[in-house]
C-alpha cells in the first residue's frame, strides 16, 4: 500500500511499523470484542504530523483509529476496517500545571497515574478513576467516570479545552481555560464522549483538585439492595461530601470470601469514601452512620489510616479478581447501564434474578451515586451458547434501562457492543448525530463503524 | 403575509398576534442592543405546535426566534430578520418532580423562581440563580449561571434531558434521567448554550438539589483585589463547600454607600456563602476566616439568620440599583468576561483603572469562584459618544481576557453583542461551529445573526 511506504518515507519506519506484533497488539482492546488487525501502526509526535497523517488518510479514504493503552471495554479501538492505528504513547508529555488556576495541559497519552504522581507534588489531584491505567486522551475519547464522580464529576466535567485534529487535517481548539463560558457552540462537550469518530485529540486542559485534607472510608452493611440504594439518596441530599459510594451485592461478597478465604459479612454493602476536612468529616461520618441505621444497617465501619483504609475497601477492589482467578481461559464482560436512582435498586435486584437464570456467574458492583453498576461475567469465548447466554443477559439488563430513563453506557461507551442499541436509546436524536459526523467527517475515515454501527 | 393567516386560522388571533404592544415588547430585551419588531408573535402551548411552527416556516423561509421573558442581556431575543417570534409564556407547567432523582421535569416558560416555590415542598432547591427571574428555556439557551456556579455548576451542569424542535420540525430528546452517560455524542450540552439557533427547547428535566442544612453568609475586606482573589484560590484548594464568592471592588462600595448613606468599609470585599451542616459550617468558617486572615484580611464579618445575612449581602445586592438610581434614563450595559484563576485579580485591577480612563462610571462585581467579573455601566442611548466610550471599554476587557486564556462572555451569552470576538476567541473551531449549525438549520431560519453575526 503506497499510503503506508509514503508514511515510512516521511517519519520513519520505527514510527509507521507493519510489525506483526504491534499489529496484533493494536487489534484488540480489553473486551470480549472480535479482534481486527489495523494495516499500519503510526507513532506521532505532535499535532503537526496527526495533521499530516490525517490529510493523507483523508484524501485517500484511509479508515484511521485512535489508540491510547487498549484498555477500552467495548471494541472501540478495534479497527474493524484496517487502515491506521493511530496509536499517542510518544505524545505523553504534562505540558503545564497550573496550581493557581486548578489546571493542567498535558498530551493525550498521559496516563491517569502519570498525571497523578506529578499533580501529588503541587497538593493536586486528578479525579477521574476508571479503575485501569488509561490515557487521558482515551478516557477523554469514551467519556469515562468511574468511582469518583458521584463527587467530582465524569470526564467530561473534567476538560476545559481540547485540541482536536479533524478528519481534514484543521487543528483546532474547543475550550479555553476558564471555569466556564458561554462563548459558541460547546465544542469541548461535543468531542468528549466522541470515540475518535469526530476528530483526534493532541492535547487536552484538565481541571484538577486540591488534596482534601482528611479522607475517611466507611464500610456498611445493609438487609436489602433497596435499604442500601435509600441510605444512598438520604446521604446525597443532605449534601454530604461523599467522595465515592460503591454497592456490592451479597452474592458478589461470597464470591470473595470464598476466593481470598475471608469471612466478610454476605451483605449488600456500601463502600463510601468521604473527602474533607478533619473535624468536618467526623461529623459527617456520624451524620452518615445515622441515616444507614435509620435503613437498617447492621454494621458500619470506618477507617482513616491509609492501611486501615485498603482493607476496609478490599473486597470492592477484589471482585472482578475473584473472578477471574476462577475462570482460567475466559474473558470478561462487562455490563454498564445506569438509572435514575429511583429505578437502581429495582435494577440490581433483577439483575441478580436475570444472572441466575442464565446460568452464568456473575459479580453485581454499581457507582451507586450515580446510578451506574456493572455485572461482571467470565465467558469462555470458544463457547458460543455461553456468549448467546452472555449476550441476552446484557440485552435485558439495558431494556431494562432503557424502559426506566436510563442509558445503555454510563461510563465505557458505546463502541461496536453498544451501537445496536443506540436507535431505540436515542429515537431521531440519533440521525441528528449522524449529520454532525457527516459534517465533520464526510468521507468516514474517522474509527468507522463505532457509535453508528457498521 | 399568508403565514400569519395561515397560522391564525390554526392557532387563533390570540395566540397568533400582530398587536403593535405585543411586537413591540418582543422587540427588545434588557439589553442597550437596538430593538427590532417581528412580523408576528405566536404563543405555542405544546411540542407539537411548535413543530408544526417550525415546519411552516421551514417551508416558507421565515425566522424564527425563540423568547422567554426578554432577560437576556445581548440581544439574544432580538428578532433582526422580522418573523416569527416564539413566545414561551404559555408553556409554564412544571410537569414531574422526582426527588428521589433530584430531578424535574419542566416546559420551557417556566422561571426560577416559580420552580423554586414549588421545589421548596420537597425540600429541594434549583440551584442556577443568574440575578433576573428568567425562564428555563432562555437560562438552558444562553447557558446561564451567576452566584452559585462554584459551587453547583452552571446551566449546562444541570440540564440532564431537553426536548428540542429542530428547523424541520423534527422532535428530539437528548438526554435521559440519569445522573450520567456515554451513549452517543452529547447532544444536550451542545444544544445548552446554543441560543435558538440550533432548535428551540420545549421541555427541560433539571437536576436539582437538596436544601442545605444550613447556611451562613459571611463578608470579608482586603488590603488589596489581590489578597481577595488568593483568599479565593486558597478557600477553593481547601476544598471548603462555598455556595457564592462574589468580589465587590473599593470604588463600587463607595458608590453604594453614597446611594444608601450606609458606611460599608470602602475596601476589595468578598461575600461568601458557605452551604452544608450546621457543625460543619462552624469548621469550615473558621477555616475561610483563618485564610483570609492569612492575606490581611481586615475584617470577617458571619452571620447564619437570614435576615441578618441579607443585611450582611446588601452590598452586593444594591450594586446594580445604587447605579440605575443615579442614571436616570439610562441603559444599562454589562460586560462578561471569564478568565483562569490566576489572571482575574490583574483583570479587575485593569479593568477599574480601565473605567477610569473612559471617563464613565462602571461598578465592578464579580463570580470570582469562577473567574467571572461584570463592569455595569449606565449609558446614554442618544449620546453616540458615550456609547462609543462604552463599547470601546467593553472591547478592551474582551481583548484583554482572549489575551490571557479567557472568554469573551462567562455567562451572558453571545447574542449580537459578542458576535464580533467569536473569529478571535474560537479560530478555525468557528468554522467548525458554523458547519454544525449548516448540518442542524440549512435554511437559516433559527435565530438568524446570533452568535455568528449577520
Amino acid at each position: 500500500m503506497d499510503y503506508i511506504q509514503q508514511l515510512k518515507e516521511w517519519l520513519g519506519s520505527e514510527r509507521v511499523t507493519t510489525n506483526p506484533t504491534v499489529l496484533e497488539h493494536h487489534s484488540h482492546d480489553e473486551s470480549y470484542h472480535t479482534p481486527h488487525l489495523p494495516d499500519v501502526v503510526v507513532f506521532p509526535q505532535s499535532a503537526q504530523e496527526v495533521s499530516e497523517i490525517m490529510k493523507l488518510a483523508n484524501e485517500q479514504h484511509i479508515a484511521v483509529t485512535p489508540f491510547g493503552l487498549g484498555s477500552s471495554l467495548e471494541g472501540h479501538a478495534i479497527p474493524y476496517q484496517g487502515g491506521i492505528s493511530l496509536d499517542f504513547s510518544l505524545m505523553n508529555q504534562i505540558l503545564e500545571v497550573r496550581p493557581q488556576d486548578f489546571l493542567v495541559r498535558v498530551q493525550p497519552g498521559v496516563t491517569r497515574t502519570q498525571l497523578n504522581k506529578e499533580l501529588k507534588k503541587h497538593g493536586l489531584f486528578f479525579s477521574v478513576d476508571p479503575g485501569a491505567d488509561a490515557t487521558v486522551g482515551g478516557m477523554a475519547a469514551t467519556n469515562a467516570s468511574g468511582t469518583t464522580s458521584v463527587r467530582y464529576g465524569v470526564m467530561r466535567d473534567q476538560v476545559r479545552d481540547l485540541e482536536v485534529v479533524l478528519a481534514d487535517g484543521r487543528i483546532i481548539h474547543t475550550g479555553s481555560m476558564t471555569a466556564k463560558s458561554s462563548s459558541g457552540y460547546h465544542l469541548t462537550g461535543l468531542f468528549v464522549g466522541s470515540e475518535g469518530t469526530l476528530g483526534a485529540f493532541t492535547e487536552l486542559t484538565l481541571r484538577v483538585y486540591g488534596i482534601p485534607e482528611a479522607t475517611m472510608a466507611s464500610r456498611a452493611c445493609f438487609p436489602t439492595v433497596q435499604d442500601a440504594v435509600d441510605t444512598v439518596v438520604d446521604i446525597l441530599s443532605a449534601g454530604v461530601p461523599v467522595a465515592r459510594i460503591e454497592l456490592v451485592d451479597e452474592r458478589s461478597i461470597r464470591q470473595v470470601n470464598a476466593y481470598k478465604e475471608t469471612s466478610y459479612p454476605e451483605y449488600p454493602t456500601l463502600f463510601i469514601e468521604f473527602h474533607g476536612s478533619e473535624q468536618g468529616l467526623a461529623h459527617d461520618i456520624d451524620f452518615a452512620q445515622s441515616i444507614a441505621g435509620e435503613h437498617g444497617c447492621t454494621e458500619f465501619l470506618f477507617e482513616t489510616d491509609s492501611k486501615a483504609r485498603a482493607q476496609l475497601w478490599d473486597v470492592r477492589h477484589n471482585m472482578a479478581y475473584a473472578f477471574i482467578h476462577k475462570s482460567p481461559g475466559k474473558k470478561m464482560m462487562v455490563t454498564d447501564v445506569c438509572l435514575p436512582f429511583s429505578e437502581l435498586a429495582g435494577a440490581v435486584v433483577d439483575a441478580r434474578e436475570a444472572i441466575d437464570r442464565s446460568g452464568l456467574d456473575g459479580a453485581i458492583l454499581g457507582h451507586v451515586g450515580d446510578g451506574n453498576y456493572h455485572v461482571i461475567l467470565m465467558i469462555d469465548l470458544d463457547n458460543p451458547d455461553e456468549i448467546a447466554r452472555a449476550e441476552a443477559l446484557n440485552a435485558h439488563l439495558v431494556e431494562y434501562a432503557l424502559s426506566r430513563g436510563g442509558t445503555c453506557t454510563g461510563e465505557h461507551g458505546v463502541g461496536v457492543g453498544k451501537a445496536k442499541y443506540q436507535r431505540i436509546e436515542h429515537g431521531e436524536a440519533l440521525d441528528v448525530m449522524q449529520s454532525l459526523k457527516q459534517a465533520l467527517d464526510p468521507k468516514g475515515i474517522l474509527n468507522p463503524g463505532k457509535i453508528f454501527g457498521a
